[in-house]
């Protein structure tokens, strides 16, 4: 069936949908022959409607409609760091077995360099992007991805998100809020009323949740301090640098939590290096529960994510959503695990309080 | 400058090189446009030996000359592992800055599957293959590529290794034989003589190398027992598994020598869980050095190969052999770092030795 040649080609895939009365995905799967065949008369209507309403896909469309590459695209933030390098594993595996192969891509949190792998995983004709950093609060960056992706998706393309972001898209999210609630509650409980929080760097969505929690639970117990508060951009020299600001401006700090394992890494190198013993002097919390958290000495308390299992998550979302079946928003528990890293503060009443 | 119509193209860019008395580099260089230009005269010379003798560029090579993608595919072999997402991490910020994107594929070690993600590289037209994990010893595989390989290059594409591999080109290897042998020489001075050895995948080059070193030493010293060496897979849970069968049928082992780290985290799982004490009953080293080895509980001793660096010298390879530079095979020093995971075996002298 031809085509007719477009003027100027505004009719969306939306479009032909409503016409013929059927889902966008039902018209996807039409136009790019998908493995799911659909009943004969389904498939005249989509055809006749997308002919009727001159409907042409795109560059990208085009490609899908041809021939899927059968590949996934996943773009991280740092790939050194394990909580990435997990989660990619456990969505390789799932799409492996689906028949799908993954490229990774790694974008240091910068939004030029992250826009620029989108472009050029659409450029490469992948069949679904998966964002697995959070969203990168930057208008200009924002707005560029939202045309990428709308783009995209219109044309069939499948878009996945592993961390909240003002982009929107089907997701699998950690409760990061209630992860970081429960951390902020257990030190509280234990005894802390002066607690240093290392974040992200403040334009990554997944940073400000995880700050969110904190927040919320201090204020609620009256502990709140702004100026406990510093950045430790997700690395892990970062967190080293932050607990020591934090330490030398606030030496009444009994516990840090930082809201990523490698960052709560630099804060146990740094308190290591000026002798301060953990959890005797100083608890240290960390978020993510990578791999290697459990043989940290002395065990790292953090916050479980399932690392692992959000990859798996996140693959059989796509795989979903690229057999046309429908596939929602899921948000997984983050749960706390207790090691030898936190512990009640060992003197008096610190001086601090609510 | 048009070139006549093959009728069966079989001219390589060696036939050209030599007719017009220069290297491939040279004849890449200018069919490709690079940025670094060449002297007007070779220029011609290049184009009318090229046309002389009816060269074609292959689908691939059509495409480097036309437009460079400038993008340079990585395959690694666990992106879990952050081995391989530290030494990712250094070739991203190496190539980035030289203008090049990264895309990195994991292929868990399996031939099938690593051919597979060449091949989706070279579709996707990449400008150079960089291969992270060592060789997998396996006829077919390694004919296969061979076969990708060859033709790649011999149309200006560029192959960079970072591992041992059967396939020949520029690389950037660690010392891995001088490492492992230093690190067996070490635990036989702290007065080991049952050393246990937990070695990856027999069929992966990288683990044969480094299990080479510690054959060789122990058969030097007399200590050498074929029934001390299991597979642990390069995993954690490999590494446990082999530690456990190790220590069941030999409990005279004092040692227990990994050869990457985070099948040494398996081994100290293992240990952990049936209440023996590291290093007071017995050491484990690893190898490796990957950014946590120094927060495990008790430091982990192991062999430095700078991940990091590794990637960074691989990058640098890279960039040196798409601007038309030579670029030559490098070994890095592998250097032993002795942290509290190491000691003297505290018994008498153990009841074997050689």
């Amino acid at each position: 069936m031809e085509h007719p040649r477009p003027r100027r080609a505004s009719v969306s895939i939306r479009t032909v949908a409503e016409a013929a009365g059927v889902s966008t995905a039902t018209v996807s799967r039409v136009l790019s022959q998908a493995d799911h065949p659909v009943t004969p008369e389904t498939r005249e209507r989509v055809l006749e409607a997308a002919t009727r309403l001159k409907y042409r896909p795109s560059h990208v469309a085009r490609s899908l409609v041809t021939s899927r590459t059968r590949t996934v695209g996943a773009i991280v933030h740092d790939v050194a760091d394990p909580y990435f390098g997990e989660i990619l594993r456990g969505l390789e595996d799932t799409c492996h077995v689906g028949g799908y192969q993954l490229v990774a891509c790694s974008s240091d949190r910068d939004p030029g360099r992250e826009l620029g792998y989108v472009e050029h995983l659409l450029s490469q004709r992948v069949d679904s992007i998966v964002l697995v950093g959070g969203g990168i609060e930057d208008d200009a960056y924002q707005d560029k991805l939202a045309a990428l992706l709308d783009d995209y998706r219109e044309h069939g393309g499948v878009v996945v998100l592993l961390a909240p972001n003002a982009y929107d898209a089907p997701s699998i999210l950690s409760d990061n809020r209630a992860g970081s609630s429960a951390m902020t509650e257990y030190l509280i409980e234990l005894g802390h009323r002066r607690i240093g929080f290392v974040g992200g760097p403040p334009n990554v969505r997944t940073s400000a949740v995880r700050e969110d929690g904190y927040r919320h639970v201090m204020q609620h117990a009256g502990l709140f301090d702004p100026m406990l508060i510093e950045s430790g951009r997700f690395t892990m020299e970062g967190g080293a640098k932050a607990t020591a600001d934090l330490l030398e401006h606030h030496p009444d700090i009994s516990a840090i939590f930082a809201v990523n394992d490698i960052m709560a890494l630099g804060a146990l190198k740094y308190l290591a290096s000026v002798g301060v013993k953990v959890p005797d002097q100083v608890s240290v919390a960390g978020f993510d529960d990578i791999q290697i958290a459990e043989f940290v000495g002395p065990g790292l308390t953090t916050v479980a994510v399932g690392t692992f299992a959000l990859g798996q998550e996140g693959g059989r979302l796509v795989l979903r959503l690229l057999a046309g079946q429908s596939g929602r928003t899921t948000t997984l528990p983050a749960e706390l695990v207790i090691r030898g890293s936190t512990a009640s503060p060992a003197a008096n009443d610190p001086m601090a309080g609510g």
